[in-house]
């Protein structure tokens, strides 16, 4: 089958042998994937990772001893717990200490013509998502995993930090539920968006007050981080959205903040999926607006240099049409 | 009056001003109060401070417009808000951007004859408590913090990272409601102090396996932070109970491991004083034997040198004897 391979460097494979799904598992056919920030970082020898990358992906399911999955749409869910530790009989598979995860750990992903999954990691896609949305589904999943963790209603201030692509998912999914919302980000044509969809921007965070109930960090960045402590009041919640990348001189300044402003910081990661499918299909969500380019997937290399590039919001990859694009 | 002041160096003052009550304000005749790490920092140079350091106090009200004080032992809340933003109109005067602090920041503290303090930051103390016990309050007040901002009940699991004051109140009052406690500490001696109380200890936190609920780092150091993480199962919680002095090189690698296992992050600073005045009338708390030594007020300077001593607990300065001991 066709696959876009990393070991040391990436490179287009015409040949890669297809896998073969397991008792329990479901083979599925990828119709498009997504590139994330996670994927960027892989190439770059993040986790080790070698193998098949990708992780946020539509498809259609070939093979599956459950016949009701067969022929039907789906997206899946990216970590595979061992199912025999105390977390996994918890239902906590995401944070399995034996997991694996599609295309970040020990397990090939979904930039290939084929991945197999668990069949209970699949949720059915409703046909008023497309398969280009569907890539969607899994980033906005993590973005629902903010509201699961940290109370927001019509009474919570929220602010949001950074406008790449996380951000923008972030801040429409917050603003379902908050009273207030302002996002803080660098790229008028980004944010530009989000004010499309009534929702308040800045491009200068300086100009807030220190008063929001709840901040998100969305970049990373020592400096996004410093933004958010900032910007909470005492006793309010900071959500780190993503890893550290750099190096960063943070503590113990700021754990001292933390301390003395009585300060919660809240790490969240991979997020319900069902919450995410409604969005979409509810279409109170929009994604199509941070789609900036799709490659066929004998492109895959050049959809990566693409999707590093300073500006570029999302990039996919097209492995096979089932019109419903 | 008779004051240990700090300016550049600690001395003792024979003959320092004694404060005079304002309006809706107290004059209290100190009798006992306690060195704390905050203060061996101040005369470091931390929060710039300059005057009578001093914040864990028992005293006896010699002024007061409300007759009802008068003559009275107390204890008192160390935060003094402005009383006219928005933090102090929801009642967390704690965290008013304008506020000064009994002994640490803009007012005048404990080590003194006299102090003055709001009437509305006073706690009368019950007979049953002496004057050594009752400095005790305050930082038992900030380990009941703890138990009010984090869920701890019987299905609890709690790990206690150090066994300096901090830390022997912490376990103390944690394993009030905790299911399950374990502290970790270096000082066999002051292990010894909790074992007593039937509480579990040990001097190698690297025997311990993940699996706690909540962490409660009382050491303020890196180490004590990294053991406090590792030892967090994933979605658990890390209390930080105390400043970190030390420069440190905690992020970014500790703030992955917040995201990936997504932790969460409690700052903690000071708390409710009528738990742990009830706490110390009960005796469910034993907090004399952490005391080492008295000093009389004209040896405040040496009683530093002694608070400062590795392996020493709290030292206390003796103002006056109220036949309360």
């Amino acid at each position: 089958m066709r696959a876009i391979t990393f070991d040391k460097r990436l490179k287009f494979d015409p040949d890669y042998p297809k896998p073969e799904a397991r008792s329990g598992e479901a083979l599925v056919k990828v119709s498009m994937a997504g590139i994330c920030a996670t994927d960027t970082e892989i190439i770059k020898g993040y986790m080790g990772f070698t193998g098949v990358p990708g992780h946020e992906f539509s498809g259609v399911v070939a093979e599956c001893e459950d016949s009701s999955y067969t022929g039907r749409r789906v997206v899946g869910e990216i970590n595979i717990g061992c199912d025999s530790c105390s977390l996994c009989a918890q239902g906590k598979r995401n944070h399995c200490p034996n997991r694996s995860v599609l295309g970040i750990l020990a397990k090939d992903g979904a930039f290939a013509d084929y991945l197999t999954l668990p069949t209970k990691n699949l949720h059915l896609l409703p046909d008023s998502i497309t398969d280009e949305e569907a890539v969607f589904v899994e980033p906005l999943a993590a973005a629902f995993e903010i509201t699961k963790q940290v109370g927001i209603d019509r009474s919570t201030s929220v602010c949001v930090i950074g406008d790449g692509k996380l951000g923008l998912l972030v801040a429409q999914v917050i603003n379902l539920d908050a009273g207030r919302l302002v996002v803080a980000g660098r790229h008028a044509y980004k944010l530009k968006i989000l004010s499309e969809r009534g929702i308040a921007t800045t491009l200068n965070a300086n100009e807030l007050k220190r008063d929001f109930d709840v901040t998100v960090d969305c970049t990373g960045s020592q400096s996004g981080i410093e933004a958010a402590t900032r910007l909470t009041r005492p006793a309010g919640t900071i959500v780190l959205k993503t890893t550290v990348a750099e190096r960063s001189n943070l503590a113990p300044g700021w754990l001292n903040s933390v301390v003395i402003d009585e300060l919660t910081v809240v790490g969240s990661r991979c997020g319900p999926f069902a919450p995410a499918i409604k969005a979409l299909a509810e279409k109170t969500v929009d994604v199509k607006a941070l789609i900036d380019n799709v490659y066929p997937i004998e492109e895959g290399v050049e959809a990566f240099e693409s999707a590093k590039k300073h500006g570029v919001l999302k990039t996919l990859i097209k492995m096979q049409d089932t019109g419903r694009q």
